[in-house]
């Protein structure tokens, strides 16, 4: 070892040398060695680095408070936290998102760096733990198995609510079409064959609707995981933590990250359990399959330009393809399908990762925490990206949607109540065997004016309820 | 055609012989012919069979109400559905579980089979429609697009509360058996290595805990699903329905199904989305995974008899091997778990069916249906097979999991506070060294009397946060 | 216990009266008591009752060459499973498809079924088993543990043999397509807009190949399904086995059942394998992602029909709407569809299941031949339906299939070699500017004449590679 | 835009100001605006990068030869994609792993490094495309379509082989460990109960055969995933392709690989299908599952140390825990479960991408190669890691497995044939109640003699077929 580049650590396998610049110890140095599987570091998920130190420095000041922590160490550890909540230090944070251990690495790596950020703050040396101990002190009244999950649960919280905010942006874009789109009339569809008229913007304002309910459940599933078990210490029964001390660090919580989280009631259940987590999988899957739908159909609806739906034309993003000009490709809405598929392959992840889960622990948390993190950071992006790349210039072609709805057969539905169901038939019969529109025989026919006509082919006519013509009892 | 044994229908591909003594009719024997898959019939979900009558029932009602159906047709139809929903004439619906065509089979099904049993009410014979058609009136101001899926909504509603009443049930066995053990000591496990220590009771408690939990989760996904679209007809924009009517069937159907249903505010969307079925499936697959954790749990701790944990004995429920003399194996949780795998399973099977609506429907409903029913009728078996059959029987080795604490190397974590970290580590170490125990060698060390170890080893000390020993602050 | 109706038997619990009229037995019957899930009894898979059969009488052949069984025993044994392969005495065969304990109550039905069938050919009552035992004679050297996994073996060899020809009847229906489709050019699409002309003959051929294929995979995994552990016994040591038993049983097995079974190099890995079943379900995933890849492109073609792509038209077979006059939909793809995410859900129990499996032996296999047996035999009826009721009477829309590619702006693609790259896009952007067509602006720019146009616009020379023009090297 | 930084590029969406550094285009860069999802490049796969360059120089290669290229410029082509193929620029191959446009813009990112380069080399700046062109010259005689899968085959042909590498690693570490543990004896376990006798080598030796055989079974996948498709240009017809170019492109291509690609000889077929994507993934699925269940046996047979099965001994990889001292956790085989969990969902995300592709191309070709690439290199890389951090230091508790073989009741089935089943039974109801050992109430009854029953129980009698002591038929 050189002494000017390394400094000597110790942990039960023995001694070893820690790079001198490094924030981190040896049992850090060690989950490096363990673990080399995908080359991407905790670091890359911010949320959750805030998510350790909020709860490093909610853990200090509750120490404090039941007298087991003193000033100077609490102060020095509070201060350290406040710099990694604001963005310092995160680049310390090195050990692999996959790793073995139920996130032992990830709160030892924390409890590393805050005790060395710390004991600079004190105006000591990294590595001189005999001040300020990253176990005895950083992790006082903790756990791995109450700080790891908490942790989780802040940073998922937080994630959520930005997911949240990136489909209401969507949305909004989704009903400024629904808007402009509103006196658009056009064939609705049932398993892709023609039905009856509806407006484009009935079918626009269907996505937002969508969205709009799918950010309730995310709401909802968020208030399912703020439920925290710190307290717990290793599997609930919070051997070797003071009894109040629980009730005092989530109110120190509440203060520090403005989440509201509340402690678990059973808190051996809520150690072993992923619950919340999985429960969250699903809504995010829910989200992403729904969400594809909407692409699949914006796919759709502009196939083409001559031989598809040609209903609504998506802004161009980029060149399609370099052997035939001109073409141009949905590939915004394609981004977001493979975002879903992701989405959904994460959540089988999780669950096997739920299920694995042994007595008092589970052991897999990190990559519950990998797949949960991927689904909701790119989630979100996929709704924004899908808003101001697509949506947001999505134009419709309003005269060939007026003309295959005058073309329709569908639309005979709608003259039902007018002219007879028989009259009806016949009249599909012939538009199907002769290719004529059904308004046309109909006006041929003389069934009915062509002032009558428009009336029913009015938009607001066509695409509600409406009193019925009287009948008699049929 | 025999015209002693069948009778002629006709539809748009043309005349066919239907057997005379069918209730059903062209419709539903076209797709006999069509769906030849699983020889699984729609008979098989009895509470599918009963919701399609409450809807065909309401519906008359609503529509007599509206003018739009004389008294002798309504009562008719009301007298027949009332006779299905007493569970007479299930065996006439026979079109198979996984069917084409967005449940129109099925709705023509009991369309057909409610539109005979009515004709034989009113005086009539079996396929004379021109009294009562099955389309014209037991289907009038519906479509196949709201009928199929409020009936499998009303359906999945009835099946959930089922669910969660078993659930409960196994609940209580946990519940008595955490009473039962309260004082049993024994070691708890992190990542399946000894931890600290915990109460057998603690342990079954959980269990209890987390059902109640589940209960709660599906009675939230119970309130999604009783959104239904009934007026929304062919693709939500209620063509052909009377602008009241969609409020008075909702209304009617809340008193002949005794189910708080409201109607959805967007009936577009309502009917092409299939979010609340991908919810519910998504609670039943956490329902599955934390189960079948629970019963990993139990095949762990029985685990033996002599080279294994050996912890509690499952009740013998059968002769396990036939090449093996008294051996006795965990069966009653090894169904559960499959029960599990299978519920994980339908659940991508919805997800898959689920995403795959297209523009203003979901056509594979057929299969979101089957999935979902199988996993909550086989969720349910489950969890009263496992109550009765297993948990019930469960006995508890209370010696040797008291020995096992007392045996364990992990105790010394509750031992730390009052012999000091220092000491406490070269217990570990010599208890590593010599196997012996770690309380054997406290006192043989003099580090603790036998009163002030057994005081510590109580449960109710050893299991709890307490307050800690005053120590100088480390 | 009413002497006329029950028998009495004995098993390790004790006394239980079973039914006289039972061909089963008390092992049976506490697999009845124990596992009421599904209520589909393993009689609904024939192919698993005949290998059970086959296997048993292969067992006593060996045994008694070994000089382990007496002659009057085997033949009764042979004799008997000899009726069950006929196909008699299945409805004896009575446990739940989802059952505990690693298929032993399967293997406990068989033994006691075909020892109650001996008995009566010995000329002794049902439950004499003094004179033939279950367990000690027709369970002779054996264990659930290898005749359960060699039962689904041989079975599940059987029904893929079934599926593949299932799979070339759906493919001789595409290649017969894809020759009468020979010479209707159309547009080929990718990303769901218009790319170079193609023939529909080439878009059903390529169906037909990709079918052809999935039947080659198909046959692979069979190759892997078909190694069995006979002779492992309960763990794979062979205990209590003759040492040439294995070889032996493998022998007179290939004989009974026709199949080329081997016997598996490594018993112990054998018994707790199941590489083979995952290997399989994958296989049957691709084959059900690509067959719902293609009814999902039939339903896109024969999408309309008026406000859609409307090229290829599917035979109606049956009314597709009761509020839509005349409208059919594509209910045979549909259903396809949904079996391939029931399959593709199967094949995650299946994922499941083979996970879970614990050091000797996977407890699991239950729900590993439940959900491959309703795969292979749903894919099978499947590609039937497929076949007979849908694609053989497909019929094209030769004018608007040809009218698309002319009015089409990727044709211009193909011009490029004759009329330059600066040329074609002036051309591409005139067409996208006022609606015309390629062909018509080319005319009328005098850029290639009429004949020569025409040359380059048959089917033979735009849909495959051509020697290019000569050009200077660009 | 500054002209010293910038320089402009022009593409069918108007002018772009690319930074003067990139050797990367105008395509590029749109897509670097268009899909901002993951924040991860295509570099992070430079067996992808790599192979998109063998393609383009053996293309360049190909067209030379048929006379559509000139020497410079094929030369310079060769001359840029030498550099990548030896691990240059792989920076600037900027667009993210998960990307609408199926690959367009990987390819073009491809295009445009390589054009830069060559132009570069030719003595040129870069962006005078009037040189030589990206899409020109460097994609002459392709498209996306073609080039795209087809450097998805190489990259992942290549990483296959280096997956079976990894495997091969762990096999012999298992194999070694087999050997070392040849004649430790303890009883086998099935469904978690003791059952027979068996070594510790036979246990381990399984985990190499399973191995062994997955390792087979990734090489038959690499046999379909060399399947190229070059030639088929933009869907398959080969439009605008000479008709030698297949046949040459392959050859150049098998040269400058290594690769033994050959040519699918339905090219349509080729271009749509993801069938050996989706069949690899399955495998990868299967291994994945397999490895977990391994990990799973590992983490069970080591744990304890005291109230777990404690048969094994994991070496200590890093401290498992602050709060418990000297608390050491499997971690090692933990996330290698983690890994598999990962490749089971990634399996599903595949499954999706291939059943969502429609008519002439899969536009999700993206997010199957980043699925792909995940899965194979975490595998990879936990193979290794668990075979030298893990299996390489296992050691064996001999006295106590020794111990529990003697202690078990499940022994009995070895002395059936030597003291008779009665006597067998009853011994094991003494045991069972008595608590005592097996061989203890045989010696204590006088059923055996000591050297008898050491004899039975030596490890080569026990743990394989024997030739059983006579006895008269049964």
């Amino acid at each position: 070892m050189n002494i000017t580049t390394h400094r000597m650590e110790h942990d039960l396998l023995g001694d070893k040398a820690v790079p001198s610049a490094a924030y981190y110890g040896v049992h850090t140095l060690r989950a490096l060695e363990n673990f080399n599987i995908t080359g991407i570091t905790i670091a890359a998920y911010p949320d959750l680095v805030r998510a350790l130190a909020q709860i490093k420095l909610a853990a200090a000041q509750a120490n404090r408070e039941l007298g087991l922590l003193d000033n100077a160490r609490t102060e020095a550890i509070v201060a350290a936290c406040r710099e990694i909540i604001a963005g310092k230090y995160h680049e310390q944070f090195v050990v692999d998102v996959i790793q073995g251990g139920a996130g032992t690495s990830t709160n030892m790596n924390a409890n590393e760096v805050i005790a060395n950020v710390a004991l600079e703050i004190m105006g000591h040396q990294r590595g001189e733990y005999g001040f300020l101990h990253p176990n005895e002190h950083v992790n006082m009244s903790q756990s791995t198995n109450d700080v790891y999950p908490s942790a989780l649960k802040l940073a998922t919280y937080v994630g959520i609510f930005r997911l949240v905010d990136s489909m209401a942006h969507l949305r909004f874009a989704f009903e400024r079409k629904a808007e402009e789109f509103a006196d658009v009339l056009k064939m609705g569809r049932t398993q892709l064959q023609d039905a009856v008229p509806m407006t484009l913007g009935q079918e626009f304002s269907t996505y937002a609707t969508m969205l709009g309910e799918d950010e309730e459940r995310l709401k909802e599933a968020a208030l399912l995981i703020r439920e925290i078990n710190l307290g717990a210490t290793a599997i609930g029964t919070g051997i070797n933590a003071h009894p109040d001390y629980a009730a005092l660090v989530c109110r120190r919580l509440v203060e520090t990250s403005g989440i509201p989280v509340i402690t678990s009631p059973n808190l051996i259940e809520a150690t072993q359990d992923c619950g919340s987590f999985i429960q969250l999988s699903g809504v995010l899957k829910r989200v992403a399959a729904k969400l594809s739908k909407v692409c699949n159909d914006l796919r759709l609806l502009s196939s083409g330009p001559r031989a598809g739906f040609g209903e609504i034309n998506l802004p161009a993003r980029q060149a399609g393809s370099s052997i035939m000009p001109g073409k141009v490709n949905p590939v915004i809405p394609e981004v977001v399908n493979q975002i879903a598929y992701e989405v959904i392959g994460n959540d089988l992840t999780v669950t096997f990762a739920a299920e694995a889960g042994q007595l008092q622990l589970n052991a897999f948390e990190p990559i519950i925490a990998h797949s949960l993190f991927k689904s909701v950071l790119h989630l979100s992006r996929g709704c924004t990206t899908l808003a101001d790349l697509c949506v947001d210039g999505i134009t419709a072609n309003r005269e060939a949607l007026r003309a295959t709805v005058e073309r329709s057969i569908g639309i005979v539905t709608a003259l039902n109540p007018y002219i007879g169901y028989a009259n009806a038939t016949d009249v599909a019969a012939e538009a199907h065997a002769t290719g004529l529109g059904v308004a046309e025989i109909v006006l041929a026919r003389g069934l009915m004016t062509r002032e009558a006509l428009d009336e029913v082919l009015r938009p607001e006519v066509l695409t509600r309820p409406r009193p019925l013509p009287t009948r008699a009892n049929v």
